[in-house]
């Protein structure tokens, strides 16, 4: 019987878990709601008895546990370092210990970026890949560099901080106190506050209808849903593609891939986002030399990549 | 006796020749004019007879030759593909094939910028690192990536273009077509065209003096010995800080080196931009994870970080 791997993927509203073999076949997955107020170790308690049911259904015991953990984490140490997406931001927490001390197996952990990078890496489209750039395009925008063939980590686990590339100097203020990262003018969240005001202004009146007028429940979504009706919804998705060209030109000038990987709830917006953004790149980089050999696509395994990363990571440990 | 092997760096107005040991040991060095109206069959017959000259005085034959190029070259096909600072432009040369017939010896090519940040790996500041950062500031900005030890090239070795990140979308048209690279912000010649800018409206009154108000005189150089008087001169180089801070900052969130080196005449302004550059940069990523660990220091090599990049490349051959 081949050895059983767990992938869990924290995010700031649910933890997703996925029971599966080395080669990515999954037999068990479900999910439960994070409450991060709850603080570290109870999250931890109520993620390792709900990997617990999901092994006894299965009938065997894990042979070690990967987690992707939104923020900044040392993979080589197993200590969260600073989680700005949960309430009490799980400053130096031992939490590969703690689980690994609950589930009594192996515990590793990585960034939920890079975590679903090394998923597309293993499992998804950069399977047989030298060089790829991973973009997560979500409530910010993660990321993630495999180069020949390994992902790409740094000392603390924090290479690939792809979202936080200044491209405008003197753009909206980031979260991370610079103003103008990539995930200020293009992140699923910037995307919707455009289509709220464009609602707000009255400028889009097929997305007011689909949502009651509600800025609450506008979502890129729904904004990709209206983009054919309402023309400064589209318009507000293709200038977020200009400004992830850009943020993706400028990985491509610096580390030339064969592939480039969009990932993230954004990437749902498919070719309509995709389109404006493959002609945007090709026009800026081929300038400098021929693009002919990139790839520009959407992840393959799209809400699943974090936990299939997780699996490749539970199996395979950190790249080396 | 050992190997003698040969560097040539071709620049714009000059080349650069020098015979050494694999250990970077020189024996002879010296430079010509490159003239490259004349086009490329000629100035490679320059060389060759250049080469050849020195290699009489020292009684020896080389092994192999390494040559540095300004622009767009295959190292891997030998070719150079677009160079658009010599006046021909050497549209796919087979340079690498041609000097080799001349010389009699296998020759390397490689993109200048690439070979300046090989010479810094193997014989400057980079000698025992793993993760570097090289940016070549002058005429324009170029660079460097080594990842895990090795250069990183790419397929058509133009991986490290890091003077063509986008750093402002509405900034200056650069000569690549695309607005607000890096190097239309704060190469060499963008920093000499605001002290000229500075001194024409009477803000420079030093650098006025020092240059007899000729803007052909002014150079970054002359900048930085008035920079203690007109204190605008000093705010125009810590301006050009700023943006150097940015496009190293955007290199470090994505690779996070253990060491970044500043080449290229800019680079002999020293602390003058250093300060203000790693204040700014420690400032910017510091707010992601900590930096404490990054060095940023001036290459150790200067102006002879291209040919010795080329005396590795004679000797080691392109990295892989």
């Amino acid at each position: 019987m081949p050895d059983l791997f767990v992938g869990v993927d924290v995010g700031g509203t649910s933890v997703k878990c996925a029971l599966a073999s080395a080669d990515g076949h999954i037999l068990r997955e479900g999910s439960i709601p994070t409450e991060s107020h709850e603080g570290p170790e109870a999250v931890l308690d109520r993620i390792a008895a709900f990997v617990q049911s999901l092994s006894d259904e299965v009938g065997r015991k894990p042979a070690a546990v990967g987690m992707g953990l939104p923020g900044l984490v040392d993979p080589h140490l197993g200590y969260t370092r600073y989680l700005p997406n949960l309430t009490t931001h799980w400053r130096d927490v031992p939490a590969a210990d703690l689980l690994s001390k609950k589930l009594h197996c192996d515990v590793h952990l990585l960034n939920d970026a890079r975590t679903a990078t090394y998923g597309e890496l293993i499992f998804g489209r950069g399977k047989s890949v030298n060089t790829m750039v991973f973009m997560a395009i979500g409530t910010g925008i993660g990321g993630g560099l495999v180069i020949d063939g390994k992902l790409r980590l740094g000392p603390l686990g924090a290479a690939g901080e792809l979202g936080h590339q200044t491209i405008d100097p003197t753009g909206p203020l980031c979260g991370c106190g610079n103003h103008g990262c990539l995930e200020t003018l293009a992140s699923g969240t910037a995307l919707a506050a455009e289509g709220i005001r464009l609602m707000l202004v009255g400028m889009a009146p097929a997305l007011h209808d689909a949502v009651d007028g509600d800025p609450g429940k506008v979502t890129v979504e729904i904004m990709g849903q209206v983009a054919d009706q309402d023309e400064p919804v589209r318009q507000a998705i293709t200038h977020a593609g200009f400004y992830l060209a850009i943020g993706v030109s400028n990985m491509v000038v610096a580390v030339h891939p064969e592939l480039v990987v969009i990932g993230g709830g954004v990437a749902n917006l498919g070719e309509l986002l995709l389109r404006p953004m493959r002609e945007d790149i090709r026009a800026r980089v081929g300038r400098l030399f021929p693009v002919d050999g990139i790839a520009i696509e959407t992840s393959q395994l799209g809400s699943k990549a974090g936990v299939m990363g997780a699996i490749a990571l539970a199996s395979r440990g950190l790249p080396t």
